[in-house]
């Protein structure tokens, strides 16, 4: 595998991190993940309006974003991946020495880090539906920022692998999040309901698409806390993120929708999906 | 520098960590801070029992303990420290391809980074006290967990380093919890207070060290939550932590408490943690 490093490509072997890399001693960093479709990355400037904004927000100095598209693409193809890419990038705030909990010396420069990877949808999973877990919202107020302060979400998600879901959606303070990974829709007599922008979730670009399909096509949605313990007043429920797409969800916990077949509302989204991006 | 990196001294410009690594990638991981006194590490017991249990409430399977402290000592001398000694030991769930949310596969292996700098103490602000400063605690709800998911830590410790604060400290739906790396204490008529273990704090070692102290001298203390509008009825206050001993506060936000002297309670503990840590 070769990977791009602060301003190199190499081969993943001799793509060497110093430990003092504030990314691995503090998660002080953020990331964004892409996908081709057509061999286009999806949506980048959203993407990478979302990774300045984070970036802003956790006052990380970075000035090196227009080379990256190109440096995407160049790695792509040094790869040779042929059909689709799931691109992954992390900028964190760089090598310091000693060890300071607040920012380090100006002298610091952040570390870019990019990998490629063959991207293959899980087409079972977006036709069949999937089965998801609740798990308690445990992570940090601030979830609008993707940072890769994940540990929250890595027991989270754990949990739901060995519950053989493929999400664990999150509650807190008895009203749903988003899921570790992907934002959470429910649909009720043909409206759409999913939370609201804060602090609490990501904005997810798969999100947007969905709310831009919603206004385009009269589908009325609002941006609302969906409660838990109302859960089983809607009748429709879906995931999205960029690798998930738009995911029917046919049981939370141990509630089968619908007799798990996906609902009317989420099928329809998907086929305006599959069309936008077969299109790109 | 010599780093001690997964089984093998290393030059510092040669240990090189995978940007695979989940440490990197996801803060997957945690770690601990000790320093020596007399060149002996303090409390070691209690920090590697605190390290195995951050391990344990991650999952992450690590089984090198028995040569972790002939290696620190190792990897002091290979310094030439010839003072005291602050060591930082991380341990993380090992690089893994894919990057995967969940766990990896068995094959995985933790790492293990070890690394040490000359220490030396802040006398200063031991006899003078510190400014702090008050900040919303916005953490993951695990803060017992000694985890590297630190960036609201850094948030908040570059923070207080704007306003020539010494430390953070952090309120949760209006109680104090405890410091971005230090524990809160607070006396009143002689008794002393502090957050009582739960999951919001951290159990800081020199906390119990403190705690252990008014049990010997029949100081009353109450492990309870301390409300931050009720701060002024308090009359001292100090912080935590290996690196700062017991510290006493003199200032909050704007609040210069007792004409910015140090407590009769807090120069008593001071005395007392000096002359144990000296005859360590």
């Amino acid at each position: 595998m070769i990977v791009y490093i602060n301003n190199e490509f190499k081969l993943l072997d001799d793509a060497a991190l110093s430990p003092f890399d504030r990314g691995f001693l503090f998660a002080d960093g953020v990331y964004e993940s892409i996908r081709t479709y057509n061999g286009k990355l999806f949506r980048y400037k959203e993407h990478l309006d979302r990774l300045k904004r984070s970036l802003k927000e956790v006052k990380i100095e970075f000035d090196g974003f227009d080379s990256i598209e190109k440096n995407i693409y160049e790695l792509i193809k040094k790869n040779n991946i042929e059909r689709e890419a799931l691109v992954y990038l992390q900028i964190t705030r760089g090598p310091a020495i000693p060890r300071t909990h607040h920012f380090p010396n100006e002298n610091t420069y952040p570390t870019l880090f990019i990998s490629v990877t063959e991207f293959s949808e899980n087409l079972n999973e977006q036709e069949k539906g999937v089965k998801v877990i609740l798990q308690e919202d445990i992570r940090w107020l601030r979830c609008d920022i993707k940072s890769t302060s994940l540990l929250p979400v890595i027991l989270a998600s754990q949990k739901a692998k060995e519950e053989d879901a493929a999400e664990a959606i999150l509650v807190r303070d008895g009203v749903i999040t988003e899921g570790t990974r992907t934002n959470f829709f429910a649909v009720r007599d043909e409206t759409i309901f999913t939370a609201p922008k804060s602090k609490l979730i990501l904005e997810g670009i798969t999100r947007n698409v969905v709310l831009e399909f919603c206004k385009k096509f009269g589908i009325e949605y609002h941006e609302e806390f969906i409660n838990k313990d109302e859960l089983k007043s809607y009748n429709e429920f879906f995931i999205t993120s960029t690798t998930k797409e738009i995911t029917p969800v046919t049981t939370i916990d141990y509630w089968t929708i619908n007799q798990g077949e996906t609902g009317k509302i989420t099928k329809s989204l998907q086929t305006v999906f599959k069309k936008v991006a077969e299109d790109y």
